[in-house]
């Protein structure tokens, strides 16, 4: 048994987490940490655990954390508050899968020019490594520090993954357009997902400037091993979670559909969670799993790729324990076939 | 032409009052207030106002809105700020109809003990008239002050009107279980109204003390000549719009369902806005309407009435604009049948 | 491992069924039944089990699933079919647990007066225990055929057997107020499931004479040992799971909140999947899980209870692989903590 | 008033169309057809409609229709249907605005490859005219026949028109993906519009062979006087109304923000029912109007341009009084800003 740590424990991607965690026979949450004043049992925050865990939210004690032998701790807390967190942890030899995007961009430089700071952590950036487990899966597993990828990232750079191997495809007209449900905008009240204003409305947000822009980029270079350049165009789905994304690329040379297919099923042969499907996907046959569905369509000169997920399981805790089960050991399937 | 203002203008019954009066042939809004710092444009408020309004946002001013010759005022502001904000424009000979709580009331201490906060316009309270045009509507036509009703209280008395009238039904006994969408909850975000809280749930909420209560039981009252006491509980559907009430009463002597169909349609018969149906209602039947729709049936002993309505339109700013055709003689239907 | 089969694998009740018993350590599909005429795979029905399951769809053959080695059957079969296709795997010594409403009403009498045809297999119908394993677990431990609960019924037996059972209420004046979300209504396409017809809707239906009035009648009169009258009425919430029962009954002496929820508490101490909670229930904190809240509230001289679900976990799957736990010896949570 | 029929009273376009006709001050329905063997009255079909209309559903007959004086009939059936029907009324002298699609294609062998069938009526398909008022609404003004544009085109043309008649993208590669609220789907239920089915989930559907391509292509090809090839993918959204286009285009030569806005402004300076905003759009700002948003926004080298509007307003019931408004010399906006 690992003993795991939640650090921000009021949000949607803890709850999941725990709802993992709490069927992982191999894990065991011993502290669910807040910072509000006060102190409520996490099941007060989260009802629908009720009578499944009788733990309260505490103030974040890093060496009481360390001294009740906790190994891992999942960091969900927003960007910013991790950097200045996650080091007194990591300091005292907890390995810490964050789920901000503090650690995502390797280059300093990218992280203050899309968040607006300078990053205030760089010697365990330095360590840390981007954790999409099909990509970069055997440096996660003794990784001190995984920086859990973004959700809408994972649809991008899964869905790209194979053309961008191969650069058959124009790496600076790619244009990505994601549709998400509103649990990807967090718990905290605004006016934009005030339900009389999200609901029956559908609208782009964010477009050209949103944060996840280098992050695919930075991932699809490495695999390309060469600039690439996105144009990636949020959009709001009235829903509570999934996403998807409509990905257009111009190939370099002609292809058709059952050769990419064929090509994206040898690529993902033995990735568990990237289903490669004849149909046509829909973000409902994601929902509650860590399954990332994609489909590839050759239309006119142009190859359309269809790539969807739960945006708070696969698109964030769920994925977060397949990195824990790679960090860690075990199957990497372990508590996410639910 | 009537010279019109709004007063607080950024929510949704103001901008439901404006698409209607926009379209109203004898109406012209001349100001719309609003107590934020700035003075957006109305149509950044509401962008669906886009190119159909120009005027900006304005600070309340009593005497600027008397001086640019406002005749009639609609309050759209909160409980509380309504009975320190309209008494200035009553006092230079403005009407109102105020959209509130504070003036539906008519014993202050009733209004004391559900609101929390002593009522501080005594004055203007003694002159309100209750604005439910179908039961109160005489008064409402000479009434410098219209308490415009809740919306939850409209299904229940209009939905009971007719046996409470006859006092057919015991008047102690009375269960009204309501549900509504979420644009009840106003426009300010909360928790409970958060997209990912409110989508895909159903829940109960004020069971047992919500403050529409004793404003069912005066109207009912009224109509009984004796007390009667209401059993209410309000829920949140996961809706934009629409109130359901589904209210079970015990008759004191068996009735048939064509005896209270015929009952009802009788009472209603002059009654544009209230449609006495066969079919079983559904709030989409109202949407966008100022309809009020309802129906009776006999369940073992006991009478179902079934009424529903659009909470903002017929709820709240049709309604009040029902009212305001009536103070000023205009066909009750005028600028509502959109 | 007990070997299962599915009979009627194409609806809600049946994915669901699927999704508890792959990860059921006990539990082995071996077959998945269709009356359709193709045998698709069970993944082309049911995309979000791709690559999850293998099996194809078969045509019934009860001779076939015997020689298998089929032990238990869960039949989500429509009522009506029920009756004519069980009594071939019961004759063959197979255990069934029967999703459909044909064995829940004891009385054959009055299942023909709700269900407007005669029951066809009395023999059958004799052995069946109702599957309410709060109320009947000791029974279905040995049964050979389950007459798995109604989903509304749950809510309102439930909800109310602590009362019933102490025959401290009217038991002629209960009335049970039901919210279902649209998945109750099956997978078959109707114009009253059509998504912009129930969408942004919300209405009562089969007001008065709902087929689950006898089932809810039977089971509280079997608590309390006399006749019990309901007032039932089912209304459709446009959302895709979970019920929500708003039940007002009349205490013959009259009782504190605390009283009550302790009664509660105490009748339920060794129930794992009902939960008695302080807050107000909702159906969101239900959703995936097999649980059942229920909360108390005394509103002046009635005592309300509101009590939800998750339709198709709780309300009718969950509860079958409940049952199941319990007819095979296993812990009654096992597959069901997901 | 012109004494009009709609043809096909019982789906979601004729509901739309009676309602703004209800309110047209020169527009009188006198006559509502349907299909189907018997004949509710449309308030029937139509709850929404009742204590509005008292008409009848009746069948169609040329003759009959003819000698009541009417003038105009809108066509709200099915293509396939609309060819086979309208040329009876077109032969009596009434003309016709047709919202399928048989007439939009001017070449029947394009009609034929899309639709899989033959044209029918060449002799009427060579007078119609394409219905999009903003660019055809000289033409529109006399046509005998109208064929009333689809609701994606409008965007995609409306959303482009300025730059494809100035020439200044790249004609080939232009993609349009664009979104719908499901009621473009039709109130005929299909298990893929089945509210559990549809709801909380995002789809693409009908990719690279969706049968509005050619509409487009073929209006922009208008412009721009040379052939243009789109990409359009069209997804489900869980909503009841809103189409949203997110279109993007490669400029010649690059143009910044600003330019385009001017560019968009000057191109529709007389275009009421066209908003080029400054602000992103969303649908829910176009719900219940004949509004068409549209904003543009340079992301690298690329123009994308973002479209929305009310599919059953603007994208077809709305527009169709647009043009009938046209067709008789009414305002343009008359019976449209309710």
């Amino acid at each position: 048994m690992v003993k795991i740590a939640i650090l921000g424990g009021s949000g949607y991607t803890a709850v999941e987490l725990l709802k993992i965690l709490l069927r992982h026979p191999q894990a065991e949450v011993v502290a669910v940490t807040s910072r509000q004043d006060d102190t409520p049992l996490v099941a007060e925050l989260h009802p629908v655990l009720t009578g499944r865990i009788a733990l309260r939210c505490e103030p974040f004690n890093p060496d009481g954390l360390a001294a009740r032998g906790v190994q891992c701790a999942f960091g969900c807390l927003p960007h910013g508050v991790s950097m200045t967190t996650l080091p007194a942890l990591l300091e005292r030899g907890v390995r810490v899968i964050d789920l901000s995007a503090d650690y995502r961009l390797r280059d300093p430089n990218v992280y203050a020019q899309w968040y607006g700071e300078s990053h205030e952590d760089l010697a365990h950036l330095a360590q840390a490594v981007y954790g999409l487990p099909e990509i970069y899966g055997d440096e996660v597993a003794t990784a001190p520090l995984v920086a859990n990828p973004g959700c809408y990232p994972q649809t991008a750079i899964l869905g790209l993954a194979p053309l961008a191997a191969g650069r058959s495809i124009d790496l600076k007209s790619i244009i990505v357009d994601s549709k998400s449900g509103i649990s990807g905008a967090g718990r905290t009240p605004k006016l934009t997902t005030h339900f009389p204003e999200c609901n029956e409305n559908f609208a782009a947000y964010a477009v050209g400037n949103h944060r996840h822009t280098p992050e695919i980029e930075q991932a699809l270079a490495d695999l390309a091993g060469e600039a690439v350049e996105v144009i990636f165009t949020p959009h709001l789905v009235p829903m509570d979670r999934g996403i998807f994304s409509t990905i257009y690329v111009t190939p370099h040379r002609p292809m058709t559909q059952a050769q990419l297919t064929e090509l994206y099923r040898e690529y993902y042969r033995n990735a568990p969670f990237v289903r490669v499907v004849d149909h046509l996907p829909a973000t409902k046959h994601t929902t509650g799993t860590n399954f990332l569905d994609i489909a590839v369509r050759v239309v006119r000169d142009r190859v359309l790729v269809l790539a969807c997920e739960d945006n708070l399981i696969r698109g964030a805790s769920g994925v977060a324990v397949q990195n824990f089960n790679r960090m860690y050991g075990f199957d990497e399937r372990t508590g996410l076939f639910g």
